[in-house]
């Protein structure tokens, strides 16, 4: 028979076991933190109509959507989580209670080119609140500490989060009459990272049509420096002039505030005045977060508040706070820059037990004993020499191979070799496994991401 | 501005947070089973090449598969988890370490003719255990212990395990000099459930060519009862006349010999001869799990021992063993029959706090060590009355409301209402932390399904 060659697609990340393990760690950290935060998990349809999600239309969504026709409905792979929350509250408005907390952790599809770290596959974790017509500060002001934590509990110590609120940046560019050019200005002050203040400033002077001293009182807008506190001060000195600019101070005093109380530590949060997360959505707070001795990657985790989460769908005025990381690429980064643990138990078992006797009723009522004490136990029942037995465990990473033969059924014992050590002892079923869960929850102790 | 009408397509499950909560919980207790058996999760792309996922070819899967183009590639959605496997193993053989023990829990697609309780996006729950040329019958005797413990973790009482061996079916056709028709018996023996022996007994003659004693012994064989060893007896008397036949009953002696050891009651396990799970795939062990009151679902867990897996892909031989679970479909049965617990916490949080002062930060602070202990909170800072406050606990089943007003934050103390009873206490931070982790734990304890 003629073979098929078993491919993966380009683009298509597909993890081997012990990578997956730590993939499905991760997860797991984030679903845990969601939910103390209040967020209930929601899981829509990876296929939808394509009208549903391209009611807001536009550009490159459109041409990289994966979209095709099944019978006579054109339908299409969602491309982020945002446009289905969009679609799911706007359908199921009567039966939800406002505030709506949601997370989602699922895929997401887009045809990009295919390119070292870029997929066309990859996990979203998402978390948004939704409010009916209104909804408090309290929410934007948490969402720092939901993000501490969240990569606190991964074990990322290296990261700062990025504060800004678009009410601040409306409000100053309408001080200096720049309103009509806020989208360039934004889009100069962007790049002050990467190309810094006198080329930001010839931008500002020549693409966004900014007078000299317009440029300089931005840049000294901008480059405030300083604790948050005396960011804060800075930005009161314009305070008075202008109602939108008013407000945003306020919040950004509201979320500033309250960081104590939520238990974020002060360095790892910034306020930002040059982030702006894009021109159209976001109109409050705004959230980056980066990795302070990997600035290349960008941000991990970002979002911000709208006014209008369903506004193609509903009449209804639905605000929101919501954030978002890319899974998938996160994990990659953190593979490419070796910061995954390597001292996490990613084998597929704690134990292998291996039957030394004809009748396997022993071993296999031994293991029955060690998973019913939540142990993880392969029962290996392979015709192999001793030695390739315990070469099986080796390979996995399996940290205790437990044999029964003979001498220890007789004695009602059984031999515990720590694979790591070679050392071996005979113990009763409790003692060993009283041993290895005490060994294997130290295993598990670390955290997914190794950050010295 | 023209809305566009938000909607889920027909045959895509999207369920309303409370009960998303309960398939999550789910979810959890099959992943937990499944790595206590040793298993390692697999997550393969939902896309594939169509030449990779249809390299079997034939009817049914071809006509349902979710197909499509995007630029030159011509490709497809997982209309099951098992050729991603096959792919996966072929592909990654020199990397593997076998028997390779995997399971996947994914959603997978197939464009079927909506109906009730039919869906075309549907979770899967997988369990495999392929060997390297070889593989022992140990890992067929282990599958009844993960089908028993997955479901008794789950909270399912009243189910059986059915178990026949094709190779004991194949020899005894091959002693009556059935072996031509082998699939045309099969099919027909496969009715006796539904149409009785007389039925069964007619088709066998006017169908499946066979002459009435041939038709008279088939039934005598696949109608014994009794107990298992009682079956087993019954086939002994077969012994001897067919080598495929005696090494089935032996593989079947084996399966039933170590349910003891694996824990598995006698109540929940059943010899069946009469199931034989497809014509072509199965070559040893086959298995079906049967809600014993609702017969009329069929089999909510099923597979068996096949001796190829990747036969499209490789030459490498890959025997193997799994099962597999209709998650969707069993999540959907269980709703329908009203067996999904109604006890278990749904709601999004266990603890609603309420500031009741201007400043904010002392009910911060209490919501951040309820989290730091464990707790699922949410702070409610929403400008509404305290009635409207309260509506929003009740609506959504959160149990327990804290509130924080000035006398409470004098005595450093706050108000713990308990939304079931309307009982309400004055307790310290930490006294109400052990109440509610205590009561919060309780609500937890339960399980999935209630089966009474």
């Amino acid at each position: 028979m003629e073979k098929i060659r078993p491919r993966t697609l380009s683009g298509f990340l597909e993890l081997p076991p012990e990578q997956q393990v730590l993939m499905d760690k991760m997860t797991a950290v984030l679903r845990e933190t969601y939910a103390r935060y209040g967020f209930t998990p929601l899981d829509t349809p990876a296929i939808e109509a394509s009208e549903v999600l391209l009611a807001k239309g536009g550009g490159e969504t459109e041409k990289q959507i994966y979209r095709f026709q099944k019978g006579d409905s054109d339908l299409a792979l969602r491309f982020d989580l945002t446009v289905p929350l969009a679609k799911y509250v706007a359908a199921n408005y009567g039966q939800l209670t406002f505030p709506f907390r949601r997370y989602q952790i699922g895929k997401v599809w887009r045809g990009e080119r295919a390119q070292r770290g870029r997929f066309r596959e990859f996990y979203q974790a998402d978390i948004d609140v939704i409010g009916d017509g209104a909804l408090d500060i309290l929410n934007e002001a948490e969402i720092p500490a939901i993000i501490d934590q969240t990569f606190t509990r991964l074990g990322l110590k290296k990261f700062r989060i990025r504060v800004n609120n678009r009410k601040i940046l409306n409000g100053f560019f309408a001080m200096l009459g720049l309103s009509d050019q806020a989208g360039d200005v934004l889009r100069t002050i962007d790049k002050l990272d990467k190309i810094g203040s006198d080329q930001v400033r010839a931008l500002l002077l020549a693409e966004c049509g900014a007078a000299p001293e317009q440029a300089d009182e931005i840049l000294r807008f901008i480059t405030a420096g300083g604790t948050s506190g005396q960011k804060l001060d800075v930005l009161a000195q314009y305070q008075g002039r202008n109602e939108t600019f008013d407000l945003g101070l306020s919040e950004l005093r509201a979320v500033v505030e309250y960081l104590p109380a939520f238990g974020v530590p002060e360095e790892h949060f910034e306020i930002d005045l040059t982030i702006a997360r894009g021109l159209d959505y976001y109109t409050g707070t705004v959230y980056e977060t980066v990795m302070t001795e990997h600035p290349e990657v960008g941000s991990v985790c970002s979002g911000g508040r709208y006014d209008d989460l369903a506004e193609y769908y509903t009449n209804k005025k639905l605000p929101g706070v919501g954030i978002s990381i890319g899974l998938t690429r996160l994990f990659y980064v953190l593979q490419e820059q070796k910061m995954l643990s390597d001292t996490l138990l990613t084998a597929p078992a704690d134990v292998l037990v291996l039957p030394m006797t004809e009748d396997l009723s022993a071993a296999i009522a031994l293991a029955t004993r060690l998973r019913a004490a939540g142990l993880r136990v392969q029962l290996y029942g392979e015709k192999k020499k001793f030695k390739a037995k315990l070469a099986y465990a080796d390979r996995l990473g399996i940290p205790f191979v437990l044999f029964l033969g003979e001498d220890e059924l007789r004695a009602g014992m059984c031999s515990v070799k720590d694979m790591a050590t070679g050392a071996q002892q005979t113990l009763s079923a409790a003692e060993a496994e009283a041993l290895l869960t005490a060994a294997v929850a130290e295993r598990n102790a670390g955290s997914v991401i190794e950050d010295s």
